[in-house]
Order: C-alpha cells, then sequence, then structure tokens
C-alpha cells in the first residue's frame, strides 16, 4: 500500500526550508529539524542517526517516523540535563543500548512505540528515575527481564500491549515495590496464557482499574473468572471497556470463549464472586478499607448501616475515621453489623462501595472473658465478706 | 524530494495487519489505528477524517501525519470525557471550528503544531480549561485574537514559533491575568517588530526564563537591550540560550545586529542596566524580592551584608522572611545598607540574587518625627510644672 506522497514531501520541504527563512538565523537548530525554542521536531525528516550536536537546552526531542534503526550509548555524547521527552516511535528501532539513557536523567516521557524491538534487557530504563510515561506497545517484544524496570520510582504508565509477552513479572506491581506509583498497565494483545488472579484481586481498585489484559490466549480459570466479574461490578475501565475482548481457552478447546460468561457454565461451573463480605466476634476490633476506582482522591464519607453519616473526628469512641479513609470499629457490638457504605467523590463520577459486616453473637476469646468475670466476682465477694466481718468487729 | 518509502508502508502494513491478529478481537479499535488499551495511534494512516466513532474511554488520540485538513465541530459527535492528549501535527489542517473542543473537556496537551492554521479565532480555545500544553508551532499563524486564550488557566506551555505573528497580546502575562500558570511562551521566528520591553521586565524571572523572542525583526532598542543584558546577566534559558539570534534592526538599517552588542554603540549608545538597586531612608520598611528564575522553589536562605543567615523565625524583630521568599526589614537604621543575597537551591544548578540596599542617612517623615518629639517633651514640661505647683499647695 502506498502511503500518501503530496502531503508529506510538502510539509518536509516546509519543514526543510523554514530554518532558513532567517538566513543563517536557524543557530543552533539541527538540519532537517524544525526548531521551536527549547523543543525540537525532526519528524519524517528521513533520518537514520539521531542529529549531532543537539543542543544542551533540548527539552523536547521528537525522532518519529524516521530510520533510526539503533539507538546507541552514544547518540547523546553530552548530557542532556533538560531532555524530558524523547519521541522515538515509528522508526522501526530493533536495537536499545543499555547505556542509551545515561545522559537523559530528567526524561519524564518516553516514546519507543511502533518499533521492532524484541527484548528488554536487564537494567534497561535504569537510568531514568524520573519517567512517568514509558511508550512500548506495538513493538515485538517476547523477554522483559525482571530488572529492566528498576528504579522506576515515579513510573506512571507502562504501555505493552501489542507485543508477543509470554510472561510479565506482574510481582512488580506490589505494593511497595519497585513500581510505587505505577497507576496504568496495559499488557493486552500479548501472549499471556496464566496471570495470578488471586494476587491482582488483592491490588487497589485504583490499580486494577487500569491493568488491561485483554487480547491475551488467557486459560480459562474461576479466580480469573472471579477477579474480572469482581471488576465489571466496580465499573473497572479494564473489564468494562474490554468486556468482549477478555476472553480464555476452555480445557481441551482451541475456540476463545468470553471470561465473563463463564458463570456456572459447565465444564468449570464457576461461581460468582462474593461482594465485601468481612466476618467478626463481639469486642473485636475492625479495619473496613474504601477501595475506591480514584487514586488520590480526598472528598469521601462513610454511611453506617443505621444510615448514619461517620465525621471526621469520629461520632463516638468506637467509629473512628482513620486518615487513609478507613473506617476503624472497636470493641464491636451486636448491632455493628450491616452493611456499611462509602460514598467517593471522584473526578468524573461518584463511586458508592458496600461493605458487609457480619458480627457473630460471641467472642472469640470466650474462656479469657470468663475467667476474669469469675475472678472480679470472687473478689467482690471476699471484700464484701471482709467489710461484714470488719463492720461486725467494731460494733 | 522524496520520502524513503519501505519503512513506514511496512510499519503500516503491520499497523493494519495487527488489530486483525486476535480475529475479530479488534473490537472497538478503529481500522488503520493501533490500539493500545486507551490509546490509539492513528499515525500516518492515510487518513483525510478523524475516524468514528472512537471509544469513548480514549485517553490519548494520535492523529499525527495524516491529511485532516479541517477540525469540525462533529469530529467528536459523543464526549471523550477520557480524552487527555490530542495530536494532530503535520496534518495540513486549515480550518478548527470554533466548537471543536466542546466534547473534550479534560484535553491537557494538544499538539497542532505544523499544519496550515492562518489565525486563531475568537475563544478557540476557551473550552479547554485543562489544557496544560498546547504546541502551535510551524503553522502560518498571522492572526492572534486577544481572547483566543480566554479561560484556559492552566495552561503552562505555549509554543507559537515559526508562525507570521506580528502582534501578540503580551498583556495576557500579568500575574493575576488570563493565563495564571503561564511559565514558557514561545514567540520565536515570528514577524514581531516590537515588544513592551518595560512591561515585561516587570514580569517574575522564571516567566522572563522561558520567554522566547528570538528569530524576530523587532526594532533596536535601549530598553529591550537592558531587559536581554539583565536576562543574560541572570543566565535566563531564552536569552543565554539563543544570544546569536537574539537581533534587531538598527534605524533606517536594513541588516539585523546582535541585541546584546548594542551597549555603548552609536547611534543608540545603550547604557548597561543597574543590578538591583532598592532605596529607602531611615526609620522605613522595606522588602527585598527573590525573583529566582526557578518556579515554585522552597529551599532558599538569605544572608546579610554583614554576613548573618537569617532564620526562618526572622532572627531580631526587625528583619522578618515572609511566606513568598522575600525579605521585610523594617525601621532601617544606617547600618542595614549594603548588598543582601538571597540563596535558590534550584533544581538543577543554585541561584544566587543580589539585592543592593542604600539608605539615606536622614528620615522623609522628618518633620512628622520632629513635631512627636516636640509634643512628648512639651507634655512632660506642663506635667512637672503643674506637679511642682501641687507639691508647693500642698506644703
Amino acid at each position: 500500500m502506498r502511503v500518501p506522497m503530496v502531503p508529506p514531501s510538502l510539509l518536509l520541504a516546509l519543514s526543510l526550508l523554514s530554518p532558513l527563512l532567517w538566513g543563517s538565523a536557524a543557530g543552533s537548530c539541527p538540519p532537517r529539524c524544525v526548531c521551536a525554542s527549547n523543543l525540537l521536531s525532526c519528524s519524517q525528516a528521513n533520518l537514520s542517526t539521531v542529529p549531532t550536536p543537539l543542543p544542551r537546552f533540548t527539552a523536547v526531542l521528537d525522532l518519529s517516523h524516521n530510520n533510526v534503526t539503533r539507538l546507541r550509548a552514544d547518540w547523546a555524547p553530552a548530557r542532556l540535563p533538560h531532555l524530558h521527552a524523547l519521541l522515538l516511535s515509528h522508526n522501526g528501532l530493533a536495537f536499545v543500548s543499555t547505556e542509551a539513557f545515561a545522559h537523559v536523567p530528567r526524561l519524564r516521557h518516553l516514546d519507543l512505540s511502533s518499533n521492532r524491538l524484541r527484548t528488554l534487557d536487564e537494567n534497561l530504563f535504569s537510568d531514568l528515575g524520573e519517567l512517568e510515561v514509558l511508550l512500548l506497545y506495538n513493538n515485538e517484544i517476547s523477554t522483559v527481564d525482571r530488572t529492566a524496570f528498576e528504579n522506576l520510582g515515579r513510573l506512571r504508565k507502562l504501555y505493552l500491549g501489542q507485543n508477543r509477552i509470554a510472561r510479565f513479572p506482574l510481582e512488580l506491581l506490589r505494593e511497595g515495590t519497585r513500581l510505587p506509583q505505577l497507576a496504568l498497565l496495559d499488557l493486552s494483545a500479548n501472549r499471556l496464557r496464566a496471570v495470578p488472579a488471586g494476587e491482582l484481586q488483592a491490588l487497589p481498585a485504583w490499580l486494577r482499574d487500569r491493568l488491561y489484559l485483554h487480547n491475551n490466549p488467557l486459560a480459562c480459570d474461576c479466580l480469573l473468572f472471579q477477579l474480572l466479574d469482581r471488576g465489571r461490578r466496580r465499573h473497572l475501565s479494564a473489564v468494562e471497556d474490554f468486556q468482549d475482548e477478555l476472553r480464555c481457552f476452555l480445557p481441551g478447546a482451541t475456540a476463545l470463549v468470553k471470561i465473563l460468561e463463564l458463570a456456572g457454565k459447565p465444564p468449570l461451573n464457576c461461581s460468582k464472586a462474593r461482594e465485601a463480605v468481612l466476618e467478626a466476634h463481639l469486642g473485636d476490633s475492625v479495619t473496613l478499607g474504601c477501595d475506591s476506582r480514584w487514586q488520590g482522591v480526598r472528598s469521601r464519607h462513610w454511611v453506617t448501616p443505621g444510615g448514619e453519616r461517620v465525621l471526621g473526628d469520629g461520632g463516638n469512641g468506637s467509629v473512628v475515621l482513620l486518615a487513609n479513609g478507613s473506617l476503624q470499629l472497636r470493641a464491636l457490638r451486636p448491632e455493628d453489623g450491616g452493611t456499611y457504605s462509602c460514598w467517593v467523590a471522584g473526578p468524573l463520577l461518584n463511586e458508592t462501595l458496600y461493605v458487609e459486616l457480619l458480627v457473630h453473637n460471641f467472642t472469640l476469646h470466650g474462656p479469657h472473658d470468663t475467667l476474669n468475670t469469675a475472678y472480679t466476682t470472687l473478689v467482690g465477694c471476699i471484700l464484701s465478706v471482709v467489710l461484714v466481718l470488719i463492720y461486725l468487729y467494731l460494733t
């Protein structure tokens, strides 16, 4: 298929001419690029290498739609301390040196999408401690080294869709681990056969909201069904927006079925997932989490089964609103049982989460409590007797 | 000049094939686009209109390198509440409806660069209250309506370089006005003949740092020279990085000269700008501003002419460190004069600013103070006399 020639070449010609409009005023702008102060656009400029020298003040470098097939360690021989966006999509890029990013420590946005990358090597991105968005979709990536994303403490979005990934170190997502800021992981349209559904269910909802797993040849499994079924009820984007593309292979079958339609069907006969239910005993303390889809929400409040709104200062002493939005109930009584709701004002729409609390009508530490009661009764009796004796003696 | 055909067409073929890899799994992905979860890349896909329908969950839409020459009001017939980046560079775009952005209220990044836009109409971007980056460089813009940037309360970066702008409403930059968050304005390589240098000098240094005016046919002028001369001494990026491209026409001349080389040369004989000097009188209160290049810096401290560091709590009562980083001196004494320095720890390197304070050895409100002294002396005398009289009377 032919790409239409006229507009690109005309645009290219214009872009080639424009630096010349003010005579030699182009100054530090590399040939074939359009420079707008600290932004260098060398898109579709027929480049096979990164132009050198690049001005030290460069903040954005757009090299998309070129033929830069190798990104070597020396593409930026000098430090580019201000570079925060590097765009290299559509380049047929097949090799990226593990030292390629040593001189661009302040990069926040790296676009390597629509290339021919096959592996993500050890510590490939480890120099990019400030990276926030990493686009790697539409490559040929099949191997992802466990340490490739080491040191990416600020990474918020990682797009790996449209690749050939069969194994991905999903343990990177656990809280307090290597990607503490990650809020979006796109693994759609890869070759994943299995995911640790139980572990994923334990992740906070705002992360599951953007954990895209559709268009993978997953094996059907009731834990996976329940993970997604819960996600659909919570209206998580990764499930709700891709319901038809979340499919799996039944054991022994070669055709894909929709995961969300697995409920009660042979051969798996998966049961629907229970909603959030918490069981506790009289006198216990429990904490009800408000696992919202929205990250960093500040405006939320709890309503008790009796319909009372829990205020910030806690109402009475046995109900305490914690700083992280959770509700702590102390010294549970039978009447504390019921459905608690957490109301969250999200950026787009509001969300209500329900947590059902079952309070068993006995204490788990029964024997210990009985002893205490017996002990105090005994002490009381002895004291009464002693007082009576003292009274009698005195009279 | 021919654009190399093989890699783009191959990539295009790949991108056309990829949605088909999983049979009908493509789901909501428009034809000719690569979809990675909420990101749609339809770059260089030979499109002459925006594909419809677009999935409601779309967050990033890349339509660069196509032939979308008109962006009409109905390009997004339904609301796209999640769209935060729209890339339309390299499209030969000549028309954008003033209602084009009514359905994308959460856009933060809009790239309309390298197109054929000629005017920015009334309220063109007024629906984009959350826009942070607006790329309009390398167009044919000659007319900018004063209200085009109305309601852009969150705009941080505005790139208008490589256009044909002869007049720009620079009053938009004044503090507390329409663009309160603006920290970068690129007006390089346009047709500006005059800028209000005096007004620009009053802007904070962090805004002047990224106010790019190079490659414009400016008329030489001593105020302009002094604005840039001060900027060079402060190492402002907009001056230091483009010294050779900051040029102007001398009266009656047709060739451009470097603005920073104007000092003391005929016919203008511009004098060098004075450094920050503040004059005050005995007993006055003055505030020394710490006009740093870095925005939102928290780590800074002041050192007095005597070499003492001013602590947060103010040291003695006459020297107070204000919340905005300024230093307030009250009840000035002659020994308060001298050079104060403000040390700022910036993100890349540290900066030291000097403010010279001249304390004139007389009070400006002399007569008023004298009257006060006379008044108290008089009252004291009368009181003494009355007391003596009472004493004499009693004895």
